[in-house]
């Protein structure tokens, strides 16, 4: 199929309608600050639609859930929403009720800081339909756990956010860097299409680094799938029902974020959300039309590259591995293999060490619970989208690819892995990294006099 | 209960009738040497009982399972062993029919390189039963996957390790340094107990480091539980009947090396056996007798002062963490409960650390597959063995204990967690090790002009 997308800049203020900002107010409580951004990383994000937006939202599986995700499930059920307001530097996991009243007050703080500073910017045309109330905000929290957000801090923040919102790259820049904890660059992207023949436009922004392998699904009820923090939020102005916004984005984010390891671990607080605000003004679809077709491709692309910019940009990363598993008896032995592979910490170091080494990744699928038959393995690699691969392993067997063959397959910063189990006919892919002593390093943490030395 | 045996030295050879021997064969092929030790690591072990004993064994579940395993599985079978041969550097692993047959020439040298070169010391009362076979011979290897055995190096082994068997401590100590491959320090054991009326003994020696999450059965089967290159060899001279031992073998399985884990790796090699050669000549018992629990109370005691030999000398590992779960729905919640704050990278770093995060710790239970309540979970931690336990987490709320004494409970190089669900009445524990920056260090391999860098 012919790409039927372009990418832009401009990020999440690409679609039409849609406001953003990110202040610093000092949410780790550094004492640095009062509510000045000046020399300090940005904390809190504001995204705004000018209008009501359909909404669809995954969110993470893991039972011990942070207060802003409960808040948003309830609220993307009705399927619409306005803005979403998002910290980092405090996940608001752990926080038991005040957490879950915390969260709320951020939506109403919100609601009111942006009413205050939003509508004269609406267009008249837009006007009537033009209601900003608390239960339309979403929230979005990411950084430790298990302490309570320093409210007071937050009311400034989003009170400071509302009156500066904008719609140029500069705000999107600001709002991705708010969202940003262990992220070493921002994650951005957005793509252009044509829909019912109007210009239809898809933007997104997300954060990860550790705590990553997600495993969302719409109501926190678990997928078969199990495992990052990560949150992302997207916008579109393309004018799409909620039910078929919620569709598209289950489908996009099964083959994207659920599909990335780094560390294996799930975080409390993983969260996607989409908001649709129509003003790309196309003829709402159904989900069997050709138009979904076109939304859906243009949404894959854009959560698929955001979610290989968190791996590429996980904690300590230094080598991407694509991990191609076909040949299975079913999907579910394709998924537990390929996950096997991309979460086993000997295959992780040997990829950190550039070792070529089919004994550990073979060991691997061997004890997965997927059926693994060892001389029936077939085992190689590529360089990225390369169809061209060179086997280290047919059918159990050792090929005649040379040691320094295999050492330069998986010497770059990104390679494909393929195994073919030569069962059954069934393929999974997982987009995992690998295994470093500076991921070691960074995650045993800086505890010295530190009093809530907490992980999110 | 009063324990009801005493630890004394003398490893695998502290049993009457055993003998056992080291020798440096070049397995590796290193080409430093022709069958001479000087300097070098031993590298190919025997173990003999000079009468033929009953046996049992567990076994990886591991999908892709080494050609010595095959082999064991087959003749455990039968009951009856009366020795041990096993090499360390090279598994033996995904070598195919040659594989299984080099794993069989191992076992026919080692009989006819024995019988050549014992038989003058077996007691005169034993003569009448000695007749070594080769399908009485069992073999264990550890090391890398993927490479044939040089088997004339093994060959010269096996002759120069038969002439060498003794009962001395020496000897034993030359069997459990030839096993040994990553490992730092040999690992021996021996208890001396009543049984009948006779004085019994059980010795054992085991080798660890990495790939270590054994998931044993005794027929290669599947347990409930998943997940070393681990290989452990237990002599006795209790007279116990082989169905009797093998429930008394996979009970204390269960309960210790089923229950480690350094990184969660499982491999293609893990083997426990046990030769039982009757000579303390107590009257047989069966499962339910007293004398059968004397016996399993003394091979349990056994079975886990190696497996925690295991974790404290795994790969990199600064500090092992007795894992407590209780209060699980089930022992299936209680035992995935445990397995996953066990093998979360986030988890061990933070231990690592010295961090005590609890916030990563109830994060891995929400994502574990057990039921998990947040505000019903407690965690704490206590000294080894110790039953003062310092709550950091009481209902998914913080306690008063402040960050100082928490930090102080988690800087000794071993500490117990204690994790209460308080949703039933179920527990599970698991014995883990913390993720260090020298695990990966070790692990990344060492690439450089290796042709066949593989794991093992």
């Amino acid at each position: 199929m012919k790409t039927q997308f372009k990418e832009i800049s401009g990020s999440i203020v690409a679609p039409q309608g849609f406001l953003a900002s990110g202040v610093f107010c000092d949410i780790k409580r550094l004492g640095t600050g009062k509510g000045s951004n000046k020399g300090q990383k940005r904390d809190l994000a504001l995204i705004v639609s000018e209008v009501p937006a359909t909404v669809a939202g995954m969110f993470t599986t893991n039972q011990v859930c942070a207060a802003p995700v409960k808040v948003c499930i309830e609220r993307v059920r009705k399927g619409i929403a306005q803005a979403v307001v998002v910290n980092s530097g405090n996940a608001n996991a752990c926080t038991g009720k005040q957490g879950l009243r915390d969260a709320r007050e951020m939506t109403r703080l919100t609601a009111s800081a942006v009413a205050a500073n939003v509508s004269s910017r609406i267009p008249r045309s837009h006007e009537r339909g033009y209601k900003l109330i608390a239960e339309r905000i979403l929230v979005g929290s990411t950084g430790r756990i298990g302490v309570t957000l320093p409210m007071a801090n937050v009311k400034r923040g989003i009170i400071e956010a509302a009156k500066g919102l904008g719609n140029s790259k500069a705000h999107a820049a600001q709002a991705v860097e708010a969202i940003m904890t262990s992220d070493t660059r921002p994650k951005q992207i957005a793509v252009e299409f044509k829909l019912g023949g109007k210009t239809a436009r898809i933007g997104g922004m997300c954060k990860g680094a550790g705590m990553i392998q997600p495993g969302m699904s719409a109501t926190g009820e678990r997928p078969a799938a199990l495992h990052a923090t990560m949150l992302c939020f997207i916008t579109t102005d393309a004018a799409i029902e909620a039910k078929v916004l919620q569709a598209s984005l289950q489908e996009a984010v099964a083959q994207s974020f659920n599909r990335i390891t780094v560390d294996g671990d799930m975080s409390t607080n993983d969260t996607v959300l989409v908001l649709a605000n129509g003003l790309a003004r196309n003829a709402e679809f159904g989900v069997r039309s050709a138009e979904f077709k076109k939304f859906q491709g243009a949404l894959n692309h854009v959560c698929l590259e955001l979610a290989k910019m968190i791996v590429r940009d996980g904690e300590g990363v230094h080598r991407v591995v694509t991990v191609r598993v076909n040949g299975a008896k079913t999907v579910k032995d394709a998924d537990a293999a390929a996950r096997a592979v991309a979460n086993s910490p000997l295959v992780k170091t040997s990829w950190h060490g550039g070792d070529p080494n089919w004994g550990r990744i073979i060991c691997a699928l061997g004890y997965s619970p997927a059926n693994v038959v060892e001389h029936q393995v077939d085992i190689g690699y590529s360089a990225p989208g390369n169809k061209k691969i060179l086997w280290s392993l047919k059918r159990g067997q050792p090929t005649k690819a040379t040691f320094k063959q295999l050492c330069a397959a998986v010497a770059p910063k990104e390679f494909e892995l393929h195994i073919n189990l030569n069962l059954g006919k069934a393929g999974a892919v997982m987009y995992a990294a690998d295994l470093t002593e500076e991921y070691v390093d960074f995650n045993k943490g800086d505890v010295g006099g530190d009093p809530a030395a907490l992980g999110g």
